[in-house]
């Protein structure tokens, strides 16, 4: 069986165009703070009206086999993870096969993976699964996190991942703990519309309530395996799905509240004396308690800023990623930390509303050049791909949502094509026409390059 | 890692309400034999107002446990294939882990996978290598493959798998081959619509181009392994996708023409010479040649009553069931032949419209009871469902299908809750609130026993 199967590569891409929260705030007439503080985000980016997923995805995979140097008919797998759905029955995986097709590559297994922000999850695991298989024919799998437009709180990203053996992110795969179950948090009933039916108030309940079960299982798992504790200290980093900030401080502080209630030996007495109080109440009032939310984040500052900081850096930037946001954050922790990640373990918490949740580790080491974490770090450029963004008025913003809104599911329409802000080598949406069938062109890789291939139409 | 993985068990649910194609030619006005003759079919089943592809899963999974006596807390992963799109978001899984909580069991990972009729496949791969993986921990794989109401071609069913080692039914997962492709032969762009868009001529001639694809993949796979050539001959049953039984006679009839192509040894001097004009034609022209398809046809039939025959009773019966088309084809063939297939060979060809294709090969054994080709023939009672079903006139076939289109997407409604055509322990819809969210409940498996326990809300 393949040994240390996990990612290899990744690279990430987020649309040029961006608002501040800071100016969000004050067009929306909220008061100060709410988004900043409150929601604990900085910046948006979103998609102009020449930019999709099927772009994004179609921009972040080439760039991968590009910046790797990876020959597409080496991949043997190619799956998606994505909450935007633009038809019920073709899949974007489908899209992404003109890339291979030119090729001649076309043996390639996967479709795509829904449940809400979780899709992606399940597709980086089946990927994981099929190098370890006895079907595996030694070729690498891809997976594509992909979102945008996407509403109510905005976001838009494109994260891709190459999968195989040997691995600088390697899963450690029997420490794995998830929770799935019926409820009615977040969900898209109204086929015809953008935005979903949403119990806010319920779905951060379920997030945390499904963080305590994949947690418990988590450590359960450990400490049959190993015969000892698992707590907040056996992990370096702590990687959250962030649809804002706020909630991966609360997720974290609840980590530790976890830890307290299970007596782990690694809780300090301070700790214990001020949580006490808090050990009486209900699973359902703990999870309500504004004190023991306030307390528990205070008690756990310290160890945020260590374990999960790192991570916050590109879903603070970029706004809510869905099935891309956790990965955003791998990125992220990637990006600021890689030459001290050797060695380290990183668990990560992936949850979709309906809902679906998994806590699982990962094994970091440095790896071998392509596929290095320094590599990983010069590819990804976030800093460059982050200062390089145009920012844009809130009531710019609101227009191009206006005009996404109206386009939403529609036909016959050709877009401006105005690529002038889009970085070379980026694809983007050109027509889509009377059969809703969508057409992409892709901006020039360099001055010197002037390739600019419409993608054919399928068969 | 775990041997011989593939289906230990498995089982079939339809609606008892069914329609006559016949009748239903009569009906519509269309030209006799249109229906029967042209598209190769005989009946159809469709859900009536209180079923839908929740209910018919809930069913399907609930049936399966409990004729084969597993524990739900044996459950491990849980994945569903579906091309009836009732939310963007949540998972169709998520409504089935209702059964599962209620024994304290959410550690079951996995989503839903799309593409068309090809998403149930992609989650039959999934869960055999999630069984193969390091993952793994020793418990059962399900795989749910659901569709209905199923617009425009009808039919309408649930097939329900258990997937484990030292299977009756068991993967060759190195004989397989894969063809996907970005194309716009069937597909649903109008979210708002139960109708597709579908160009009927390129439909076809991309299924039999992925047809051929696949086939001269998994051939060059098995010559590298076998070192000698594959052909027909090489396997005892073709299982086919089957939206409609006239396709499965012209793609078996097409790999004819690819052993005739390829030169195997396997053909015989007679069809040599038959389709010897038909050498020089392009490839597609030869979709497009109606002589081809006829000669081909009637050379072909022989093989065709002996390798493919069996497994085309449920699909002509029930009509176009998408993903679970292929699985009730393989139902229909483990019912027709239970007792002549220990030790034989059959290759499937899965497809769905976008695209995606993959025809690999299972290896079958009577295996040991519960998992065993009697007890699967038993359990699912194929002749008996089929029998014990209502046949409706067309006019109030199509009354149920007008109501049925406008309740598609709709919120705040409750259906007459009549579950008299129902078969003991069948789940039914009973409302859809406000909120879209659905409520079943489940008809008493027997008189004797009074259940009738409404699935409650999620959290």
């Amino acid at each position: 069986m393949a040994k240390n199967v996990g990612i290899l590569a990744m690279d990430i891409y987020f649309p040029p165009t961006c608002v501040q929260q800071e100016a969000l705030e004050a067009h929306d007439g909220a008061s100060k703070g709410k988004y900043t503080i409150g929601l604990g985000q900085e910046c948006m980016a979103f998609c102009s009206e020449v930019e999709d997923v099927i772009s994004m995805s179609l921009t972040a995979v080439t760039n991968l086999l590009e910046k790797y140097k990876i020959d597409p008919k080496q991949i043997g797998r190619l799956e998606v993870g994505s909450e935007t759905v633009i038809d019920k029955s073709k899949s974007i995986k489908t899209f992404l096969m003109q890339i291979f097709e030119k090729f001649g590559n076309t043996d390639i297994e996967g479709v795509d993976s829904t449940n809400a922000c979780y899709g992606g999850t399940a597709a980086l695991f089946n990927c994981v699964n099929w190098v370890e298989s006895s079907s595996w024919d030694g070729r690498y799998g891809l997976v594509v996190y992909a979102e945008g437009p996407a509403r109510p709180t905005g976001g838009a990203a494109a994260v891709v991942m190459l999968v195989g053996p040997d691995a600088p992110v390697a899963f450690e795969s029997k420490l794995r703990g998830s929770h799935m179950s019926h409820a009615y948090d977040f969900y898209k009933p109204n086929l015809a519309s953008e935005y979903p039916v949403v119990d806010g108030k319920l779905s951060q309940t379920c997030y945390l309530m499904a963080l305590d079960t994949c947690y418990k299982c988590l450590c359960s798992k450990y400490e049959k395996l190993e015969g000892k504790q698992f707590s907040l200290s056996n992990a370096d980093y702590f990687v959250f799905h962030s649809p804002y900030n706020k909630l991966v401080q609360k997720s974290f502080a609840r980590l530790l509240f976890n830890d307290f209630m299970r007596n782990a030996s690694s809780v300090d007495e301070a700790t214990k004396e001020k949580l006490g109080p808090f050990s009486t109440l209900s699973g359902d009032e703990s999870y309500q308690s504004r004190d023991l939310e306030k307390v528990s984040q205070q008690l756990a500052k310290p160890l945020y800023d260590a374990k999960v900081q790192p991570s916050t850096l590109i879903p603070k930037q970029v706004g809510n990623m869905y099935t891309a946001s956790l990965y955003a954050a791998l990125a992220s922790l990637i990006h600021n930390k890689h030459s001290e990640l050797d060695g380290k373990r990183v668990v990560l918490f992936s949850y979709g509303s309906g809902l679906t949740a998994t806590m699982f580790s990962l094994k970091l080491s440095e790896g071998r050049h392509p596929f290095s974490l320094s590599n990983i770090l010069s590819v990804m450029n976030v800093a460059g791909k982050l200062k390089s963004r145009h920012e844009f008025p809130p009531e710019n913003f609101v227009e191009v949502m206006k005009l996404m809104e109206h386009r939403y599911g529609a036909k016959d329409f050709v877009t401006s094509k105005d690529s002038s802000l889009l970085a070379p080598g980026t694809y983007y949406l050109t027509e889509v026409d009377s059969m809703y069938r969508r057409f992409y062109a892709k901006k020039p890789a360099d001055v010197t390059n002037c390739e600019n291939g419409s993608l054919a139409n399928g068969h």
